[in-house]
């Protein structure tokens, strides 16, 4: 078993994904939502890159059981019901609904990620329990950050390392892992106990503190807070 | 004053360069070759990013003034003088000679820096020089990785900790360092003592040690080895 990090979606091509176990992670907070909606009863996420496509794809869905959800530099897309906080998803607005989410770097990312041979959403919420799911599938696995503004975001490497760790305890032959794997795993073992005092003062915490998200990132840093592994196929996320 | 680190050449354009001093590392083996080569009185580099190029070039010195070097996978070029070993650089070798050279991941990544404000050679045998350098021109810094196959590389990234590091101890101001930079400080810092053991089960080392490059990588992990700051300025690097 080899496992491979990205640190942008930009740096991964189609030939990188083929016949691998891909996980997907957007911690700040794309991957977060996803995982939360789901947790909280939607019945599936539809990402997709653009604005036009989100709105679109709605025009073939029951009015009554859809949401569009996202964000554009942080922002709620003007005529969305929702943002991309995942504290907005709670079981009451999404629980049996369709959500089609389109956000900055992480839908982008998705949809790269179905080149794989199967694609799953990975954050720190449930990050031991997607490590478990690549671990039992046994195939390579690449690991996608979406990073922020196409560049690379601690956030999500220190996600990826959550991940790396998880697999590596159930996993007992030797594994090979790239430069940045290693790298992710160091950076999260040896920051694992106060995650928040590692990554305030990184890049995309700072913009998200900003305005006024604090209580999205001490969310989105709740390790293995669910089991929930989401699943994307055909263009839809849904639960395992 | 902003610090930014890209962690292969690929991940970086022409805007993100504009008006900065941007550095150049590929510690194994181009940028440590070139500083070297300078070291022992070579006259100037010319890095060209093809074999065909080079040659060309070539047929434009006199026959006795110039040497061919460079490499592909790791191996010498047929017909070039030199590798790109820096241990073949020696004085008696290059002394007044023009070297023109190319490699797989450094001198593209040399030719993308020149369109910063100024660009600088990096490794870790002149980090210090390097980073004082900069540090005295007060510009936004660049250091561009080159990488390995495209790929994140985690010697470039802690010679670039190294010089990160090197300039924070010369300015006093706060500087603003991107999630990367931060990552390859931390990085270098935490392993300064024992470069060697942090680097030695990385994948490039794994690569030049498997081809007998042991020397090679101690040579080019010399923390401080010299004062040289090579400098390019229209498709030349000379000793600044």
């Amino acid at each position: 078993m080899k496992i491979e990090v990205y640190g942008t979606q930009n740096s991964v091509t189609e030939k990188d994904l083929k016949d691998k176990t891909v996980i997907v992670v957007d911690v700040l907070r794309a991957t977060s939502t996803i995982i939360t909606a789901l947790e909280n009863g939607c019945k599936e996420v539809i990402p997709v890159a653009e604005i036009d496509e989100a709105v679109s794809i709605t025009r073939t869905i029951d009015n009554d059981t859809f949401l569009l959800g996202g964000e554009r530099n942080a922002v709620k897309i003007e005529g969305f019901h929702l943002s991309n906080s995942p504290l907005e998803y709670s079981q009451e607005v999404v629980k049996g609904r369709t959500v089609v989410i389109t956000t900055t770097n992480g839908t982008r990312a998705i949809k790269k990620a179905g080149n794989g041979a199967r694609t799953y959403i990975g954050g720190f919420r449930n990050a031991s329990a997607v490590g478990a799911k690549a671990a039992e599938e046994g195939d390579d696995l690449v690991i996608i950050c979406a990073g922020t503004g196409g560049k690379f975001s601690t956030d999500d490497i220190l996600t990826a390392g959550a991940i790396i760790s998880k697999l590596l305890e159930l996993r007992t032959e030797a594994i090979q892992i790239d430069d940045l794997g290693q790298v992710c795993k160091f950076l999260y073992e040896y920051h694992k106990d106060d995650l928040w005092e590692a990554l305030k003062d990184t890049h995309h915490c700072k913009v998200l503190m900003q305005n006024g998200f604090e209580e999205d990132i001490r969310f989105c840093f709740s390790l293995d807070a669910t089991d929930v592994v989401p699943f994307y196929r055909d263009g839809v996320i849904r639960k395992l």
